[in-house]
Protein backbone atom coordinates (compact mmCIF):
# COMPACT_ATOMS: atom_id res chain seq x y z
CA UNK A 1 0.00 0.00 0.00
CA UNK A 2 1.57 3.12 -0.76
CA UNK A 3 2.53 5.84 2.21
CA UNK A 4 -0.21 8.92 2.20
CA UNK A 5 0.57 11.77 4.14
CA UNK A 6 -2.09 12.59 7.03
CA UNK A 7 -4.08 15.06 4.08
CA UNK A 8 -4.53 12.70 1.85
CA UNK A 9 -5.09 9.38 3.84
CA UNK A 10 -7.53 6.97 1.93
CA UNK A 11 -10.44 6.22 3.40
CA UNK A 12 -13.69 4.04 2.99
CA UNK A 13 -17.69 4.51 3.44
CA UNK A 14 -19.57 1.83 3.50
CA UNK A 15 -23.72 2.78 3.52
CA UNK A 16 -24.48 5.99 1.95
CA UNK A 17 -27.89 6.67 3.61
CA UNK A 18 -27.85 10.56 4.20
CA UNK A 19 -25.89 10.96 6.96
CA UNK A 20 -22.97 7.99 4.71
CA UNK A 21 -23.23 10.63 2.05
CA UNK A 22 -22.22 13.62 4.31
CA UNK A 23 -19.29 11.49 5.87
CA UNK A 24 -17.83 10.61 2.39
CA UNK A 25 -19.04 14.24 1.34
CA UNK A 26 -17.03 15.66 4.35
CA UNK A 27 -13.44 13.12 3.40
CA UNK A 28 -14.31 14.03 -0.48
CA UNK A 29 -14.06 17.69 0.12
CA UNK A 30 -10.72 17.28 2.55
CA UNK A 31 -9.16 15.65 -0.53
CA UNK A 32 -9.30 12.22 0.87
CA UNK A 33 -9.14 9.31 -1.60
CA UNK A 34 -12.64 8.06 -0.95
CA UNK A 35 -14.37 4.87 -1.88
CA UNK A 36 -17.70 4.17 -1.09
CA UNK A 37 -20.36 1.36 -1.11
CA UNK A 38 -24.00 1.12 -0.77
CA UNK A 39 -26.29 -1.99 -1.87
CA UNK A 40 -28.25 0.52 -3.97
CA UNK A 41 -25.18 1.85 -6.37
CA UNK A 42 -27.01 4.40 -7.54
CA UNK A 43 -26.85 6.62 -4.48
CA UNK A 44 -23.13 6.78 -5.21
CA UNK A 45 -23.75 8.74 -8.06
CA UNK A 46 -23.35 12.55 -6.57
CA UNK A 47 -20.17 11.41 -4.60
CA UNK A 48 -18.71 9.68 -7.63
CA UNK A 49 -19.13 12.80 -9.46
CA UNK A 50 -16.94 14.57 -6.75
CA UNK A 51 -14.19 12.33 -7.57
CA UNK A 52 -15.54 8.99 -4.57
CA UNK A 53 -14.48 5.52 -6.22
CA UNK A 54 -17.72 3.37 -6.11
CA UNK A 55 -16.39 -0.52 -5.07
CA UNK A 56 -17.98 -3.06 -7.01
CA UNK A 57 -18.12 -5.06 -3.81
CA UNK A 58 -18.15 -4.69 -0.41
CA UNK A 59 -14.90 -6.64 -0.02
CA UNK A 60 -13.68 -4.53 -2.53
CA UNK A 61 -14.01 -1.23 -0.73
CA UNK A 62 -12.40 -2.58 2.54
CA UNK A 63 -9.49 -3.96 0.48
CA UNK A 64 -8.99 0.01 -0.63
CA UNK A 65 -8.66 1.90 2.69
CA UNK A 66 -6.86 1.04 6.36
CA UNK A 67 -9.60 3.00 7.37
CA UNK A 68 -13.91 1.52 6.80
CA UNK A 69 -16.34 3.40 8.16
CA UNK A 70 -19.54 1.81 8.30
CA UNK A 71 -22.93 3.66 8.81
CA UNK A 72 -25.66 1.42 7.52
CA UNK A 73 -29.22 0.60 9.54
CA UNK A 74 -28.17 -1.37 12.52
CA UNK A 75 -25.69 -4.15 13.88
CA UNK A 76 -27.20 -6.63 11.87
CA UNK A 77 -26.69 -5.31 8.76
CA UNK A 78 -23.01 -4.39 10.06
CA UNK A 79 -22.54 -7.81 10.66
CA UNK A 80 -24.30 -9.18 7.34
CA UNK A 81 -22.11 -7.24 5.56
CA UNK A 82 -18.74 -8.12 7.11
CA UNK A 83 -19.25 -11.53 8.42
CA UNK A 84 -18.73 -13.46 5.10
CA UNK A 85 -15.31 -11.07 4.31
CA UNK A 86 -12.43 -13.33 6.28
CA UNK A 87 -9.12 -12.32 5.57
CA UNK A 88 -9.58 -9.29 4.00
CA UNK A 89 -10.83 -6.75 7.32
CA UNK A 90 -7.38 -8.38 8.81
CA UNK A 91 -5.58 -4.85 9.69
CA UNK A 92 -8.30 -3.10 8.95
CA UNK A 93 -9.63 -0.36 11.08
CA UNK A 94 -12.99 -0.38 11.27
CA UNK A 95 -15.09 2.80 12.61
CA UNK A 96 -18.73 1.41 13.20
CA UNK A 97 -20.86 4.55 12.86
CA UNK A 98 -24.18 2.50 12.90
CA UNK A 99 -26.77 3.50 15.98
CA UNK A 100 -27.30 1.27 18.87
CA UNK A 101 -26.44 -0.47 21.92
CA UNK A 102 -23.08 -0.65 24.08
CA UNK A 103 -23.75 -3.87 24.20
CA UNK A 104 -24.16 -4.16 20.49
CA UNK A 105 -21.30 -2.15 20.17
CA UNK A 106 -19.00 -4.21 23.00
CA UNK A 107 -20.35 -7.68 21.22
CA UNK A 108 -18.92 -6.15 17.79
CA UNK A 109 -15.78 -5.57 19.42
CA UNK A 110 -15.78 -8.93 20.17
CA UNK A 111 -16.55 -9.88 17.02
CA UNK A 112 -13.80 -7.80 15.14
CA UNK A 113 -11.29 -8.93 17.55
CA UNK A 114 -11.49 -12.52 15.98
CA UNK A 115 -11.74 -11.17 12.55
CA UNK A 116 -8.35 -9.07 13.61
CA UNK A 117 -9.24 -6.21 12.63
CA UNK A 118 -9.47 -3.10 15.28
CA UNK A 119 -12.99 -2.01 16.39
CA UNK A 120 -13.61 2.03 17.04
CA UNK A 121 -17.44 2.09 17.86
CA UNK A 122 -18.91 5.75 17.17
CA UNK A 123 -21.96 8.21 17.51
CA UNK A 124 -22.48 10.75 15.13
CA UNK A 125 -24.07 13.94 17.34
CA UNK A 126 -25.23 15.75 14.36
CA UNK A 127 -27.45 15.76 11.52
CA UNK A 128 -26.00 14.93 8.32
CA UNK A 129 -25.81 18.84 7.20
CA UNK A 130 -23.51 19.40 10.16
CA UNK A 131 -21.05 16.84 8.94
CA UNK A 132 -17.56 18.43 8.45
CA UNK A 133 -18.37 21.83 9.99
CA UNK A 134 -17.53 23.04 13.51
CA UNK A 135 -21.15 22.17 14.57
CA UNK A 136 -20.54 18.53 14.53
CA UNK A 137 -19.53 16.14 17.27
CA UNK A 138 -18.71 12.62 16.79
CA UNK A 139 -17.79 10.30 19.34
CA UNK A 140 -15.26 7.44 19.52
CA UNK A 141 -14.46 4.34 21.62
CA UNK A 142 -12.10 1.54 21.78
CA UNK A 143 -8.38 0.79 20.99
CA UNK A 144 -6.50 4.36 21.63
CA UNK A 145 -3.67 3.61 19.23
CA UNK A 146 -6.71 3.07 16.40
CA UNK A 147 -7.78 6.06 16.80
CA UNK A 148 -4.75 7.82 17.61
CA UNK A 149 -3.71 7.07 13.88
CA UNK A 150 -6.76 7.56 12.17
CA UNK A 151 -7.79 10.80 13.62
CA UNK A 152 -6.33 13.31 11.42
CA UNK A 153 -8.49 12.01 8.69
CA UNK A 154 -11.57 11.32 11.01
CA UNK A 155 -11.56 15.16 11.97
CA UNK A 156 -12.69 16.14 8.75
CA UNK A 157 -16.12 14.72 9.76
CA UNK A 158 -16.47 17.66 12.36
CA UNK A 159 -13.96 19.73 14.91
CA UNK A 160 -15.64 18.11 17.62
CA UNK A 161 -13.94 14.16 16.82
CA UNK A 162 -13.81 13.06 20.41
CA UNK A 163 -12.30 10.06 22.47
CA UNK A 164 -13.83 8.62 25.31
CA UNK A 165 -12.14 5.45 26.34
CA UNK A 166 -11.34 1.98 25.28
CA UNK A 167 -15.08 0.64 26.71
CA UNK A 168 -16.78 0.15 23.19
CA UNK A 169 -19.74 0.68 25.09
CA UNK A 170 -19.01 4.42 25.80
CA UNK A 171 -19.95 5.85 22.62
CA UNK A 172 -23.53 4.49 22.37
CA UNK A 173 -23.55 5.58 26.10
CA UNK A 174 -22.73 8.67 25.83
CA UNK A 175 -25.11 9.46 22.57
CA UNK A 176 -27.95 8.50 24.58
CA UNK A 177 -27.44 10.39 27.32
CA UNK A 178 -27.08 13.12 25.44
CA UNK A 179 -30.54 12.56 23.34
CA UNK A 180 -32.58 11.06 26.63
CA UNK A 181 -31.09 14.69 28.15
CA UNK A 182 -32.60 16.67 24.82
CA UNK A 183 -35.58 15.51 25.44
CA UNK A 184 -35.78 16.31 28.76
CA UNK A 185 -34.88 19.64 27.79
CA UNK A 186 -37.46 20.10 24.67
CA UNK A 187 -40.20 18.48 26.96
CA UNK A 188 -39.92 20.66 29.18
CA UNK A 189 -39.97 24.02 27.17
CA UNK A 190 -43.12 22.16 25.38
CA UNK A 191 -44.46 21.70 28.78
CA UNK A 192 -43.81 25.81 29.85
CA UNK A 193 -45.08 26.85 26.32
CA UNK A 194 -48.13 25.15 26.58
CA UNK A 195 -48.59 26.29 29.99
CA UNK A 196 -48.04 29.84 29.04
CA UNK A 197 -50.12 29.39 26.15
CA UNK A 198 -53.07 29.66 28.34
CA UNK A 199 -52.48 33.14 29.34
CA UNK A 200 -52.10 34.00 25.40
CA UNK A 201 -48.16 34.42 26.16
CA UNK A 202 -46.64 32.90 23.04
CA UNK A 203 -43.89 30.14 22.76
CA UNK A 204 -41.43 33.14 21.11
CA UNK A 205 -41.51 34.40 24.09
CA UNK A 206 -41.20 31.47 26.29
CA UNK A 207 -38.17 30.46 24.41
CA UNK A 208 -35.89 33.02 25.65
CA UNK A 209 -37.34 32.91 29.36
CA UNK A 210 -36.40 29.46 29.61
CA UNK A 211 -32.65 30.34 27.97
CA UNK A 212 -31.90 32.69 30.40
CA UNK A 213 -31.90 30.11 33.19
CA UNK A 214 -30.17 27.47 31.05
CA UNK A 215 -26.67 29.07 32.19
CA UNK A 216 -27.90 28.33 35.89
CA UNK A 217 -28.83 25.26 35.39
CA UNK A 218 -25.55 24.14 34.01
CA UNK A 219 -23.63 25.77 37.21
CA UNK A 220 -26.02 23.18 38.58
CA UNK A 221 -25.10 20.27 37.20
CA UNK A 222 -21.54 20.88 37.60
CA UNK A 223 -22.12 21.22 40.97
CA UNK A 224 -25.05 18.29 41.42
CA UNK A 225 -21.98 16.17 39.77
CA UNK A 226 -19.42 16.42 42.61
CA UNK A 227 -21.82 15.66 45.06
CA UNK A 228 -22.94 12.72 42.67
CA UNK A 229 -19.52 11.57 42.75
CA UNK A 230 -18.50 12.04 46.10
CA UNK A 231 -21.74 10.53 47.73
CA UNK A 232 -23.25 13.27 49.62
CA UNK A 233 -25.59 16.19 48.74
CA UNK A 234 -26.31 18.22 51.09
CA UNK A 235 -29.02 20.84 50.44
CA UNK A 236 -26.91 23.70 48.79
CA UNK A 237 -29.44 26.11 47.74
CA UNK A 238 -33.03 24.35 48.27
CA UNK A 239 -33.86 20.90 49.40
CA UNK A 240 -35.85 18.34 47.66
CA UNK A 241 -38.78 18.92 50.46
CA UNK A 242 -38.83 22.78 49.05
CA UNK A 243 -39.04 21.43 45.48
CA UNK A 244 -42.17 19.19 46.27
CA UNK A 245 -43.81 21.88 47.34
CA UNK A 246 -43.16 23.76 44.20
CA UNK A 247 -44.10 20.49 42.49
CA UNK A 248 -47.30 20.59 43.56
CA UNK A 249 -48.14 23.83 42.83
CA UNK A 250 -46.91 23.05 38.77
CA UNK A 251 -49.65 19.90 39.02
CA UNK A 252 -52.33 22.51 40.31
CA UNK A 253 -51.55 24.43 37.92
CA UNK A 254 -51.20 22.60 34.84
CA UNK A 255 -54.34 20.58 35.75
CA UNK A 256 -56.51 24.03 36.46
CA UNK A 257 -55.88 25.45 32.87
CA UNK A 258 -56.33 22.39 31.43
CA UNK A 259 -53.30 21.37 29.99
CA UNK A 260 -51.16 17.97 30.36
CA UNK A 261 -49.84 17.50 33.74
CA UNK A 262 -48.73 14.04 33.28
CA UNK A 263 -44.72 15.21 32.96
CA UNK A 264 -45.00 17.34 36.62
CA UNK A 265 -46.95 14.15 38.07
CA UNK A 266 -43.93 11.84 37.03
CA UNK A 267 -41.75 14.50 38.36
CA UNK A 268 -43.16 14.47 41.55
CA UNK A 269 -43.60 10.94 41.50
CA UNK A 270 -40.14 10.21 41.44
CA UNK A 271 -39.35 13.06 44.30
CA UNK A 272 -42.14 11.31 46.53
CA UNK A 273 -39.98 8.39 46.32
CA UNK A 274 -37.00 9.88 47.22
CA UNK A 275 -38.51 11.83 50.47
CA UNK A 276 -40.18 8.53 51.40
CA UNK A 277 -36.42 7.11 51.35
CA UNK A 278 -35.57 9.99 54.04
CA UNK A 279 -33.94 12.08 51.24
CA UNK A 280 -36.11 14.98 51.52
CA UNK A 281 -33.58 17.19 53.29
CA UNK A 282 -30.94 16.70 51.33
CA UNK A 283 -30.40 18.73 47.82
CA UNK A 284 -31.99 17.73 44.80
CA UNK A 285 -28.73 16.09 43.19
CA UNK A 286 -29.69 12.94 46.15
CA UNK A 287 -32.33 12.23 43.00
CA UNK A 288 -29.37 10.06 41.18
CA UNK A 289 -30.77 7.08 43.36
CA UNK A 290 -33.81 7.43 41.92
CA UNK A 291 -32.13 7.24 38.58
CA UNK A 292 -29.82 4.24 39.38
CA UNK A 293 -32.15 1.55 39.77
CA UNK A 294 -35.64 0.69 38.43
CA UNK A 295 -38.61 1.31 39.97
CA UNK A 296 -39.48 -2.58 40.80
CA UNK A 297 -35.87 -2.45 42.77
CA UNK A 298 -36.91 0.01 45.73
CA UNK A 299 -35.42 -1.33 48.96
CA UNK B 1 -46.24 61.55 53.49
CA UNK B 2 -42.78 63.33 52.75
CA UNK B 3 -41.31 63.59 49.11
CA UNK B 4 -38.51 60.95 48.40
CA UNK B 5 -35.80 60.70 45.93
CA UNK B 6 -35.80 56.87 44.07
CA UNK B 7 -32.57 55.92 45.57
CA UNK B 8 -34.60 56.46 49.28
CA UNK B 9 -37.87 55.51 48.66
CA UNK B 10 -39.49 53.88 51.96
CA UNK B 11 -40.42 50.59 51.56
CA UNK B 12 -42.40 47.72 53.83
CA UNK B 13 -41.40 43.88 53.92
CA UNK B 14 -44.23 41.84 55.53
CA UNK B 15 -42.79 38.53 56.49
CA UNK B 16 -39.36 37.30 57.20
CA UNK B 17 -38.42 34.10 56.63
CA UNK B 18 -35.34 33.55 54.46
CA UNK B 19 -36.56 35.44 51.40
CA UNK B 20 -38.19 37.93 53.22
CA UNK B 21 -35.07 39.07 55.52
CA UNK B 22 -33.05 38.53 52.37
CA UNK B 23 -35.74 41.60 50.35
CA UNK B 24 -35.56 43.38 53.32
CA UNK B 25 -31.62 43.29 53.45
CA UNK B 26 -31.00 44.12 50.25
CA UNK B 27 -33.27 47.67 50.29
CA UNK B 28 -31.71 48.66 53.11
CA UNK B 29 -28.29 48.21 51.40
CA UNK B 30 -29.39 50.42 48.69
CA UNK B 31 -30.66 52.90 51.37
CA UNK B 32 -34.31 52.48 51.34
CA UNK B 33 -36.03 53.37 55.00
CA UNK B 34 -37.14 49.90 55.56
CA UNK B 35 -40.03 49.09 58.18
CA UNK B 36 -40.64 45.13 58.70
CA UNK B 37 -42.99 43.31 60.17
CA UNK B 38 -42.93 38.93 61.13
CA UNK B 39 -45.38 36.86 62.93
CA UNK B 40 -42.15 36.19 64.94
CA UNK B 41 -40.80 39.52 65.59
CA UNK B 42 -37.20 37.91 67.00
CA UNK B 43 -36.71 37.19 63.30
CA UNK B 44 -36.44 41.08 62.89
CA UNK B 45 -33.36 41.04 65.44
CA UNK B 46 -30.47 41.28 62.24
CA UNK B 47 -32.16 43.51 60.29
CA UNK B 48 -33.40 46.23 62.80
CA UNK B 49 -29.45 46.24 64.02
CA UNK B 50 -28.75 47.31 60.40
CA UNK B 51 -31.26 50.18 60.22
CA UNK B 52 -34.49 48.72 59.79
CA UNK B 53 -37.99 49.99 61.83
CA UNK B 54 -39.89 47.00 63.37
CA UNK B 55 -43.42 47.82 63.11
CA UNK B 56 -45.55 47.06 66.09
CA UNK B 57 -48.75 45.77 63.87
CA UNK B 58 -49.44 45.04 60.08
CA UNK B 59 -51.45 47.86 60.24
CA UNK B 60 -48.69 50.14 61.56
CA UNK B 61 -46.33 48.14 58.75
CA UNK B 62 -48.66 48.92 55.80
CA UNK B 63 -49.12 52.75 56.70
CA UNK B 64 -45.19 53.00 57.05
CA UNK B 65 -44.67 53.14 53.03
CA UNK B 66 -46.42 53.59 49.89
CA UNK B 67 -44.47 50.46 48.62
CA UNK B 68 -45.78 46.86 50.66
CA UNK B 69 -43.99 43.95 49.70
CA UNK B 70 -45.51 40.69 51.31
CA UNK B 71 -43.66 37.20 50.97
CA UNK B 72 -45.22 34.57 53.46
CA UNK B 73 -45.72 30.94 53.28
CA UNK B 74 -49.16 31.10 51.55
CA UNK B 75 -51.82 33.05 49.83
CA UNK B 76 -54.52 31.82 52.81
CA UNK B 77 -52.21 33.65 54.98
CA UNK B 78 -51.83 36.93 53.17
CA UNK B 79 -55.04 37.56 53.30
CA UNK B 80 -55.48 36.53 56.46
CA UNK B 81 -52.66 39.74 57.35
CA UNK B 82 -54.20 41.90 55.45
CA UNK B 83 -57.99 41.34 55.20
CA UNK B 84 -58.39 43.14 58.54
CA UNK B 85 -56.53 45.85 57.94
CA UNK B 86 -59.53 47.83 56.19
CA UNK B 87 -58.73 51.40 54.87
CA UNK B 88 -55.21 51.49 55.31
CA UNK B 89 -54.59 49.62 52.62
CA UNK B 90 -56.37 52.19 50.24
CA UNK B 91 -53.76 53.75 47.81
CA UNK B 92 -50.95 51.49 48.76
CA UNK B 93 -48.73 48.86 46.69
CA UNK B 94 -48.69 45.75 47.43
CA UNK B 95 -46.49 43.65 45.86
CA UNK B 96 -47.02 39.69 46.36
CA UNK B 97 -43.77 37.83 46.46
CA UNK B 98 -45.60 35.05 47.90
CA UNK B 99 -45.57 31.59 45.88
CA UNK B 100 -49.15 30.52 44.81
CA UNK B 101 -51.01 29.72 41.35
CA UNK B 102 -51.96 32.03 38.61
CA UNK B 103 -55.92 31.68 39.79
CA UNK B 104 -54.32 32.52 43.36
CA UNK B 105 -53.29 35.96 41.83
CA UNK B 106 -55.96 36.30 39.74
CA UNK B 107 -58.44 35.93 43.04
CA UNK B 108 -55.97 38.17 45.32
CA UNK B 109 -56.20 41.18 42.10
CA UNK B 110 -59.82 41.16 42.83
CA UNK B 111 -59.41 41.27 46.48
CA UNK B 112 -57.81 43.62 46.24
CA UNK B 113 -59.21 46.24 44.10
CA UNK B 114 -62.11 46.28 46.65
CA UNK B 115 -59.57 47.30 49.10
CA UNK B 116 -59.04 50.17 47.01
CA UNK B 117 -55.47 49.37 46.57
CA UNK B 118 -53.06 48.54 43.62
CA UNK B 119 -51.71 45.02 42.86
CA UNK B 120 -48.73 43.65 41.90
CA UNK B 121 -48.27 39.73 42.12
CA UNK B 122 -44.54 38.71 41.75
CA UNK B 123 -41.96 35.87 42.02
CA UNK B 124 -38.42 35.22 42.75
CA UNK B 125 -36.43 32.96 40.77
CA UNK B 126 -33.82 33.01 42.86
CA UNK B 127 -32.22 31.89 46.34
CA UNK B 128 -32.27 33.95 49.38
CA UNK B 129 -28.47 34.53 49.11
CA UNK B 130 -28.42 35.94 45.26
CA UNK B 131 -31.48 38.84 46.24
CA UNK B 132 -29.47 41.71 45.39
CA UNK B 133 -26.76 41.00 43.17
CA UNK B 134 -27.07 40.21 39.17
CA UNK B 135 -28.00 36.94 39.60
CA UNK B 136 -31.57 37.55 40.95
CA UNK B 137 -34.76 37.51 38.71
CA UNK B 138 -37.54 39.06 39.93
CA UNK B 139 -40.83 38.90 37.92
CA UNK B 140 -44.08 41.13 38.02
CA UNK B 141 -47.19 40.83 36.92
CA UNK B 142 -50.27 43.70 37.34
CA UNK B 143 -51.06 47.35 36.61
CA UNK B 144 -48.31 48.69 34.51
CA UNK B 145 -48.47 52.46 36.27
CA UNK B 146 -47.97 50.78 39.44
CA UNK B 147 -44.96 48.85 38.79
CA UNK B 148 -43.69 51.91 36.80
CA UNK B 149 -43.66 53.65 39.92
CA UNK B 150 -41.73 51.12 42.18
CA UNK B 151 -39.51 50.30 39.98
CA UNK B 152 -36.79 52.20 41.27
CA UNK B 153 -37.18 50.73 44.49
CA UNK B 154 -38.11 46.83 43.17
CA UNK B 155 -34.52 46.91 41.27
CA UNK B 156 -32.91 46.64 44.44
CA UNK B 157 -33.80 43.43 44.36
CA UNK B 158 -31.83 42.45 41.95
CA UNK B 159 -30.50 42.92 38.10
CA UNK B 160 -33.36 40.57 36.42
CA UNK B 161 -36.19 43.13 37.41
CA UNK B 162 -38.86 41.88 34.94
CA UNK B 163 -42.30 43.37 34.36
CA UNK B 164 -44.57 40.94 32.61
CA UNK B 165 -48.09 42.28 31.91
CA UNK B 166 -51.09 43.01 33.03
CA UNK B 167 -52.62 39.71 33.70
CA UNK B 168 -51.90 39.39 37.67
CA UNK B 169 -51.51 35.36 36.76
CA UNK B 170 -48.28 36.12 34.54
CA UNK B 171 -45.78 35.96 37.16
CA UNK B 172 -46.87 32.68 39.40
CA UNK B 173 -47.41 31.00 35.55
CA UNK B 174 -43.82 32.16 34.41
CA UNK B 175 -42.43 31.10 37.39
CA UNK B 176 -43.84 27.23 37.26
CA UNK B 177 -42.84 27.11 33.55
CA UNK B 178 -38.73 28.17 34.64
CA UNK B 179 -39.58 25.30 37.91
CA UNK B 180 -40.78 22.52 35.09
CA UNK B 181 -37.90 23.33 32.71
CA UNK B 182 -35.43 23.57 35.60
CA UNK B 183 -36.70 19.70 36.89
CA UNK B 184 -36.55 18.32 33.25
CA UNK B 185 -33.22 19.53 32.62
CA UNK B 186 -32.13 18.29 36.13
CA UNK B 187 -33.45 15.32 35.71
CA UNK B 188 -31.98 14.34 32.57
CA UNK B 189 -28.68 15.18 33.42
CA UNK B 190 -29.30 12.86 36.58
CA UNK B 191 -30.77 10.01 33.82
CA UNK B 192 -27.89 10.54 32.14
CA UNK B 193 -25.55 10.44 34.74
CA UNK B 194 -26.68 6.81 35.93
CA UNK B 195 -26.73 5.59 32.19
CA UNK B 196 -22.80 6.37 31.88
CA UNK B 197 -21.98 5.46 35.55
CA UNK B 198 -22.44 1.91 34.88
CA UNK B 199 -19.96 2.31 32.58
CA UNK B 200 -18.03 4.03 35.77
CA UNK B 201 -17.53 7.40 33.87
CA UNK B 202 -18.26 9.82 36.83
CA UNK B 203 -20.71 12.91 37.10
CA UNK B 204 -18.48 15.56 36.71
CA UNK B 205 -17.02 14.07 33.37
CA UNK B 206 -20.92 13.72 32.15
CA UNK B 207 -21.88 17.47 33.10
CA UNK B 208 -19.78 19.04 30.88
CA UNK B 209 -20.20 16.56 28.21
CA UNK B 210 -24.19 17.49 27.99
CA UNK B 211 -23.64 21.09 28.65
CA UNK B 212 -21.83 21.48 25.48
CA UNK B 213 -24.97 20.58 23.97
CA UNK B 214 -27.25 22.94 25.45
CA UNK B 215 -26.41 25.95 23.31
CA UNK B 216 -27.12 23.68 20.65
CA UNK B 217 -30.96 22.98 22.17
CA UNK B 218 -31.34 26.39 23.16
CA UNK B 219 -31.01 27.26 19.76
CA UNK B 220 -33.53 24.51 18.49
CA UNK B 221 -35.98 25.76 21.32
CA UNK B 222 -36.11 29.13 19.43
CA UNK B 223 -36.96 27.48 16.08
CA UNK B 224 -39.70 25.43 17.26
CA UNK B 225 -41.26 28.66 18.94
CA UNK B 226 -41.81 30.06 15.61
CA UNK B 227 -43.16 26.94 14.60
CA UNK B 228 -45.65 26.44 17.81
CA UNK B 229 -46.45 30.60 17.17
CA UNK B 230 -47.33 29.47 13.35
CA UNK B 231 -49.11 26.07 14.34
CA UNK B 232 -46.98 24.32 11.81
CA UNK B 233 -44.30 21.66 12.21
CA UNK B 234 -41.95 21.29 9.16
CA UNK B 235 -39.03 18.81 10.59
CA UNK B 236 -36.16 20.85 9.61
CA UNK B 237 -33.66 18.74 11.71
CA UNK B 238 -35.26 15.08 12.23
CA UNK B 239 -38.72 13.80 12.17
CA UNK B 240 -40.40 12.89 15.56
CA UNK B 241 -40.18 8.87 13.55
CA UNK B 242 -36.40 9.41 13.91
CA UNK B 243 -36.95 10.49 17.54
CA UNK B 244 -39.24 7.24 18.48
CA UNK B 245 -36.12 5.03 16.68
CA UNK B 246 -33.91 6.68 19.25
CA UNK B 247 -36.24 6.46 21.88
CA UNK B 248 -36.26 2.92 22.02
CA UNK B 249 -32.37 3.01 21.88
CA UNK B 250 -32.53 4.50 25.24
CA UNK B 251 -35.30 2.44 26.72
CA UNK B 252 -33.36 -0.88 26.07
CA UNK B 253 -30.21 0.77 26.93
CA UNK B 254 -31.44 1.73 30.56
CA UNK B 255 -33.33 -1.51 31.35
CA UNK B 256 -30.59 -3.67 29.85
CA UNK B 257 -28.19 -1.75 32.41
CA UNK B 258 -30.75 -2.47 34.91
CA UNK B 259 -30.87 1.70 35.80
CA UNK B 260 -34.55 3.66 35.74
CA UNK B 261 -36.14 3.38 32.49
CA UNK B 262 -39.29 5.08 33.45
CA UNK B 263 -38.11 8.85 32.06
CA UNK B 264 -37.57 7.36 28.35
CA UNK B 265 -41.03 5.34 28.49
CA UNK B 266 -42.83 8.34 29.21
CA UNK B 267 -40.86 10.96 26.66
CA UNK B 268 -41.98 7.68 23.81
CA UNK B 269 -45.70 7.16 25.41
CA UNK B 270 -45.72 11.16 24.46
CA UNK B 271 -44.33 10.51 21.41
CA UNK B 272 -46.19 7.24 20.79
CA UNK B 273 -49.36 9.38 20.53
CA UNK B 274 -48.15 12.29 18.47
CA UNK B 275 -47.19 9.08 15.92
CA UNK B 276 -50.94 8.20 16.09
CA UNK B 277 -52.13 11.47 15.86
CA UNK B 278 -50.08 11.31 12.10
CA UNK B 279 -47.30 13.66 13.34
CA UNK B 280 -44.55 11.00 12.81
CA UNK B 281 -43.52 12.85 9.83
CA UNK B 282 -43.78 16.30 11.47
CA UNK B 283 -40.87 17.67 13.59
CA UNK B 284 -40.23 17.42 16.96
CA UNK B 285 -42.47 21.04 17.87
CA UNK B 286 -45.46 19.20 16.96
CA UNK B 287 -44.82 17.71 20.32
CA UNK B 288 -46.66 20.68 21.94
CA UNK B 289 -49.49 19.36 20.88
CA UNK B 290 -49.32 16.52 23.26
CA UNK B 291 -48.65 19.17 26.40
CA UNK B 292 -51.41 21.23 25.60
CA UNK B 293 -54.00 19.07 26.54
CA UNK B 294 -54.69 16.10 29.22
CA UNK B 295 -54.23 12.39 28.17
CA UNK B 296 -57.76 11.82 28.82
CA UNK B 297 -58.93 14.66 26.55
CA UNK B 298 -57.28 12.91 23.09
CA UNK B 299 -58.93 13.40 20.07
Amino acid sequence: MPDFDAGHAPVTVIGLGLMGQALAGAFLKDGHPTTVWNRSPEKAEQLTTRGATLAGSVGDAVAASPLVLVCVSDYEAVRELLDPLGDVLADRVVVNLTSGTSQQARDTAEWAARQGCAYIDGAILAIPPAIGTADAVVIYSGPRPAFDTHEPTLRSLGVGTTYLGADHGLSSLYDVAMLGFMWSVLNGFLHGAALLGTAQVDAATVAPFLNQGIGTMAGWMTAYADQIDAGKYPAVDSTIDTHLAAMEHLIQESESLGINAELPRFVKTLTDRAVAEGRGGDGYAAMIEQFRRPAAARP
